[in-house]
């Protein structure tokens, strides 16, 4: 044996009993307690803090010693440690005030799931590693399939598709570009030089999940007046490219575009892939939550001849970040891409054909419990809840809209869907960027900007878990305010 | 705008405030203890309990509704369901009796950072989305490189290299695969045909990244008599590949391989990559964690010179899944490589230069605070610690290993590092296969079996966070009974 480590016994601890540096369970017990205290406090509190933490570069980090500490150090000093060094560094994306970005929705019985799925410690890779972990996750995809209306094949239990929790949309898109690369490679010596499509506007996920799966081309198509995808402009990219002796491989239409929530003609992109032999990819991540109200399942018509759908509960259905769900029509092709089968991963009910695999579902090896905090948040909510909120804030969203609209000095930027409005100052981009960053000097409401070209826009995005009438009606009274000045 | 929804307070809520399905700070603050005490419970019982669950596929599906309820549930219900419906189908990773696979080492104050980090409920994709999270992260990031002896360039405040929390081993060495591709066709109109290399004993997750990373060709090069890398065949076929007009790109050398924690020639296989301007990446994902033993830094002697290495804290460290540390010693490949920035992106700090955003070190955009549960578990057992909990099993398993050489029908499969045994019965692959079945007939040990070549062998690694001397001891007096008869 190579690795002889001497033997601390003699010298450092004479006849004693090993000495433990572990928490032991009441330790646990007494600090779990004051950490769900100080949430609490936080759910309570957190409207009144100052969405941006008003620290500079480096300033948290001059905060922390250079070295890990040698020795053990109180527990209670690491939990105060939260109020002293954490705390100004935090950006509050749980505020009632928060509407910049999308939402990142949490909730207390997600909060609580995560919190089991870290103390059971189990690695879900195999069936076999935990079969509760796979098989909640299943249903619980099952589950989502039916609320958001979605095609019954798509079900993992009867298929051929099949629902798995992936990390991020990103990582979602990303996997499946490889999917698409893989099926179009398979069996064959040379590779075509691919090309992925998408929306001018689809999230810049898309095109580095094209340029990570190392798909050479990648097409940013025009958007129509909606800031939707263009079909024809689409269906002329694919003609050029396979003129020019490209392979067309793969478009990925959008449910919600990162810029002003636009939506893509889903039904005719999913003809003009049909048509051209290509995969198709949804990218619902924001868009995706909403179709739990089936009167807005109009707008991703089309959607159920998709060869791929995502979308992040962790956005707007108050499950925390990460959880993103994928599915696949045809989980065959996935699994084909995605499992290498060593022999220390050997067991008899893979072998069965009987079971799900997840890690023949995504790019790592290892992955949590995470279905746990899903299925409590679906059963805590109930479809019922989940409709209520999202639909009020979808309410509360049309009602500014439609306060923007009869503006005398604002004007929307964008069609309005889902939580977000995109409107704009009518004197331009300077008094654009001067009414944001009047809106943001009040501490505790944060919105962010964007462009369009070169014209600056404001996003107000409604919905996260704390959001009331009473926060929305209070920062309308600060835009109109500020725009009227 | 076109998603108009019905207002339903006319009809379902008349005059009444409107109805809230969330759970409010007083029921989290109720749930939240009572799950607390669930999760200290099953600390103290998991010893008891049977490691791998009877469950047949599809059992665990059977007792959860096909569809999702409608209305909400009592949470009182859901946390009864675990008892209920999860932990029949759980796989106790976290058994003083687990020694299978590698352990998956969880704690007190890793869990209850976990909880913290759900509860914050913040997106750590720029500095600017949350300072403390990138703060924390680089800041313990770089305590890990003094801790494990690891070159100082590679931390994130002297650069030029840098560390980064990733999902998993997996994904860090996908990454890297990535990354090593886009340097290596940086401004080139032809994309050569790489080959990346490993040893033949590496993890599967190094032929799976470079596979989903495009990489034509993998060579799992022969290893010699210790498991390890045969330096000359690598330089062998490296040449042979250059001769076949192939570009060689990567190779990974491993710390601490899956199937018997073999330890490649670190400096040698470090001395061919930089002739030959291959990217060398190191695999530590096991072994690591052990480098906080001064005692054992000769084993990967070299790896200073390497291009990126990457080590799991979830693995043995006391830090719950996922959690995973990748250092590579140039961050500009690897910011060039995943750096994508749309409009509603951009912001001051980024611009400025003087932070780091760690979105543009990883494939997917969103990500969440997980340094915190890191540098709580770093800060709880303090350096001395760790390297406490770590040099007890290395010398437990130095133990094992000294009576299994001893043993009349016992023999050792490979060389022992870390915390692993690998062993077979002297009689042969039938008798091993019955041994490892005879000891997991005792419901509250479980171990798994591997294989090299043909040749069947049964996998004792020991390190979990519950592990003692006793349950070692325990099941030596297993082994040693079942092996005899």
């Amino acid at each position: 044996m190579t690795d002889l480590l001497p033997d601390p016994d003699s010298s450092d601890n004479p006849g004693g009993p090993t000495p433990s540096y572990h928490m032991d369970p009441d330790e646990f017990r007494r600090h779990g307690y004051a950490l769900i205290d100080w949430l609490a406090n936080y759910m309570e509190t957190v409207g009144e803090r100052q969405v941006m933490p008003g620290v500079e570069p480096g300033d948290i980090a001059a905060s922390i010693p250079a070295t890990a500490p040698e020795k053990p150090e109180r527990f209670e000093d690491l939990i105060g440690d939260l109020d002293k060094v954490v705390m100004p560094g935090i950006t509050h994306w749980q505020s009632p005030g928060w509407f910049a970005y999308y939402p990142a929705t949490t909730s207390g019985p997600s909060i609580l799931g995560e919190l089991v799925s870290a103390g059971l410690g189990v690695q879900g890779m195999l069936w076999s590693t935990s079969p509760a972990a796979t098989e909640i996750e299943s249903r619980v995809t099952d589950w989502l399939v039916d609320l958001l209306g979605l095609p019954a094949a798509w079900r993992n239990r009867t298929g051929p598709g099949g629902g798995v929790l992936q990390s991020s949309a990103s990582d979602s898109t990303h996997l499946i570009h490889v999917v698409a690369r893989e099926r179009a490679t398979a069996g064959q010596n040379d590779r075509p030089a691919f090309v992925a499509y998408t929306s001018a506007q689809a999230h810049s996920s898309v095109e580095k999940g094209a340029r990570v799966a190392g798909i050479e081309h990648f097409r940013a198509i025009d958007v129509d007046e909606n800031l939707s995808l263009d079909p024809e402009a689409l269906r002329a990219a694919i003609t050029a490219d396979r003129d020019a002796g490209l392979t067309p491989l793969i478009v990925t239409s959008v449910v919600g575009t990162t810029g002003t929530a636009a939506i893509d003609p889903i039904a005719a992109i999913s003809k003009i892939a049909s048509d051209e032999s290509l995969w198709h990819h949804v990218d619902a991540a924001y868009g995706g939550s909403a179709m739990i109200c089936p009167e807005l399942r109009h707008l991703q018509e089309g959607a159920a001849l998709a060869d791929s759908y995502t979308f992040n509960p962790h956005k707007w259905m108050f499950t925390n970040f990460d959880c993103n769900v994928l599915w696949v029509a045809d989980r065959a092709s996935l699994i084909d891409a995605m499992s290498i089968t060593p022999p220390y991963l050997r067991n008899a009910a893979s072998e069965s054909g009987k079971v799900i695999d997840y890690r023949d579902w995504q790019v790592p090896l290892g992955r949590r419990f995470r279905a746990l905090k899903l299925w409590w948040v679906l059963r805590s909510y109930g479809a019922e809840g989940i409709r209520h909120h999202l639909g009020e804030y979808i309410r509360l969203t049309q009602a500014v809209a439609a306060k923007i609209e009869q503006h005398d000095h604002l004007a929307l930027t964008a069609p309005v869907h889902f939580g977000l409005v995109c409107f704009h100052h009518r004197s331009g981009n300077e008094a654009t960027d001067a009414l944001l960053n009047e809106i943001n000097r009040v501490p505790n409401i944060y919105l962010t900007g964007s462009s369009l070209g070169s014209e600056r826009f404001i996003r107000l995005s409604i919905g996260s878990t704390s959001t009331t009438a009473e926060a929305v009606d209070r920062l309308w009274g600060i835009i109109d305010r500020a725009a009227s000045t």
